[in-house]
């Protein structure tokens, strides 16, 4: 590897650093990451900022001005061509005097594809594209699922004993991880768009759902399946006003809970629901992706758990495991998968594994 | 910390290690590590042969020849006083001229207990006792235990799906964990005096239970707890001249499968098992250790797991975990606890925790 490519890990390595730190906060835009180095040194760096804008390029940018002129750009996605709010970010890094674009990814959005690299190139810039692809399409996933497949990307947060229990018989919960862990959920909460729960979920522990312990620049939504709406109006319906809450139910759900729903400010949507008893989970998410939400934590049940995993529509999964046992009476962390053969089990890869707290984590993504 | 009591931690540490490779080779003696140190540079070190003789000092002082006059001997486990095959230890290193003893525990043995200590002391030998005491207990557990309690210490191990699962519904679970992950179970095997499992795991399997893989001096003891001794005659049977096996088995077995076992070559143990279906997990444990046994890894099944940890008789847990899921249908990796409150349930402090191949392995022992 020669000393320049070293350098362009090396850069790309912080811009992707800096788009991350805006996962959970850009959507339905997408974090992007920029840095601007001229003669070896940082002149500008920026993230897209909470709420979408102004664009990464556009605050790296601001913030070295006239040091620009010259100087590479390191950015985690291509720039955008076409005019939106404001002017395209390509055209601004040719207007700053960008000597040299490096790009880790293209913008699969029909609008940008190739045409952010191509005015860029055709301005005299040289564009390097592909640099980090694969960390840049990892932290990216929620943005370009929500691009090509019309769906989030969809974290499973799984809390069970070492033997894989939730719950005793008689439904104990409260609390098999610890604090530690407990913690690590809130700040996951934050990288992600939404969080999502299943309606036995709601039933049995009238969540908050939301980020709570540090401040976030802005709160995820807080969905909920449930086919017939039968949910008490508990934390989420008051606070419904404050962080929004979709439901995502079945067209056959009952006037007098859409009603109540409505009257506590919370976004509905109805799907149909023909087959079985719950919502379709791919549905679901096309719906939430729908209202621009590209990043989706699930927090449970085991039914809805499983029903995505069914699915194939968990993409990574965050596995806690605490140091105590429940026995075979404990209630399962995921409901019914319908596998017969071990070939046929959904497989998942180590992506990390350490302790928290008293407790494990380990996250898999997909195989 | 001063620099001598630092250097007593250091070369205690190097015969920590040294008697930790004796595990599972020496029983029913302990696995005892010696380094003889003499002007800062190692002139003996030994540990307990497989078979429990010679001992870890007479190895490292016929090592260090005259050189060990004048030297400090750091030893895990204090030297016997009590003439057995051979001389006393205490006296060994009284004669090899040692001017110092550095030693990590007692011996409860009441033959020692203080007595190979007393014996150096009163010979002019500046004793030590206590260096690494905590990590020289957790050791040599296995030797304690049996001292103290009459039971082996117990390792369990599990191999689960991410959700807890040993098996498919319709019982298909080769192989749930990889090559590595077995690898590594067969590494632990050579470390325990005996590999246990319940009756199921037998019919289901037709296990060997040997170590495989490499060499060892001395396989483990294969047991198998089996009230009625309803077990095919397989592997196990087949092999039983050449490692033994040891059926542990209620009073009211079958005479025609004692029979069958006795001209397998099998040993078998009658316990009492007035109540309920199985083998008491305590009284077996009991046996085992008046064979000799101070160490056993139990490689379950589910249901043995499950009484061994009701009966706090599970020292150690290592749970192995795959990248796969298996659902609610899946048979699950631990039977019924009994346990209703979480607060009742069996508690586990995280040890070591780190990928194995593509699973991960997660050692728990006693909170």
């Amino acid at each position: 590897m020669t000393g320049a490519a070293s350098d362009d890990l090396r850069w790309m390595d912080v811009a992707l650093a800096l788009g991350r730190r805006g996962l959970g906060q850009t959507a339905p835009n997408p974090a992007v990451g920029c840095v601007i180095v001229r003669e070896g040194r940082v002149v500008g760096r920026g993230r897209t900022a909470p709420g979408g804008r102004p664009h990464a390029e556009r605050v790296a940018l601001d913030l070295a001005g006239a040091a620009a002129r010259g100087g590479t750009a390191y950015v985690t996605l291509e720039p955008c061509a076409h005019r939106g709010a404001t002017a395209p970010c390509a055209d601004a890094l040719i207007e700053a005097g960008i000597a040299r674009c490096v790009l880790a990814l293209r913008d699969p959005d029909p609008r940008v594809d190739g045409a952010g690299a191509a005015r860029m190139r055709a301005a005299g810039i040289e564009v390097v594209e592909g640099v980090r692809a694969g960390r840049a399409a990892r932290d990216q996933a929620g943005f370009l699922l929500s691009r090509t497949e019309g769906r989030p990307f969809v974290t499973l947060k799984l809390a069970a004993t070492l033997d894989g229990r939730i719950a005793t018989a008689t439904g104990e919960s409260r609390w098999i991880t610890s604090t530690e862990a407990r913690r690590l959920v809130h700040a996951e909460r934050a990288r992600h768009d939404a969080v999502l729960v299943g309606a036995g979920t709601v039933r049995a522990d009238d969540p908050d759902l939301s980020v709570r312990g540090f401040p976030v620049p802005r709160q995820p939504v807080r969905a909920v399946l449930s086919r017939r709406l039968d949910l008490p109006l508990g934390r989420l319906a008051a606070t419904a006003r404050e962080v929004p809450v979709i439901l995502v139910h079945g067209e056959g759900a009952p006037g007098d809970a859409r009603t109540a729903w409505d009257a506590a400010g919370a976004e509905r949507i109805a799907i149909p629901s023909p087959r079985g008893r719950h919502v379709d989970p791919a549905a679901a998410l096309r719906a939430l992706a729908g209202r621009g939400v590209t990043r989706v934590l699930c927090e449970g049940g085991g039914t809805l758990a499983a029903a995505l995993l069914q699915a194939g529509l968990a993409d990574e999964l965050l596995v806690f495991g605490a140091g105590v046992a429940l026995g075979a009476e404990g209630r399962p962390m995921l409901g019914a998968l319908g596998v017969d053969a071990l070939a046929d089990a959904p497989r998942f890869a180590l992506r990390e594994l350490r302790p928290v707290g008293p407790d494990t984590l380990a996250r898999w993504g997909r195989a």
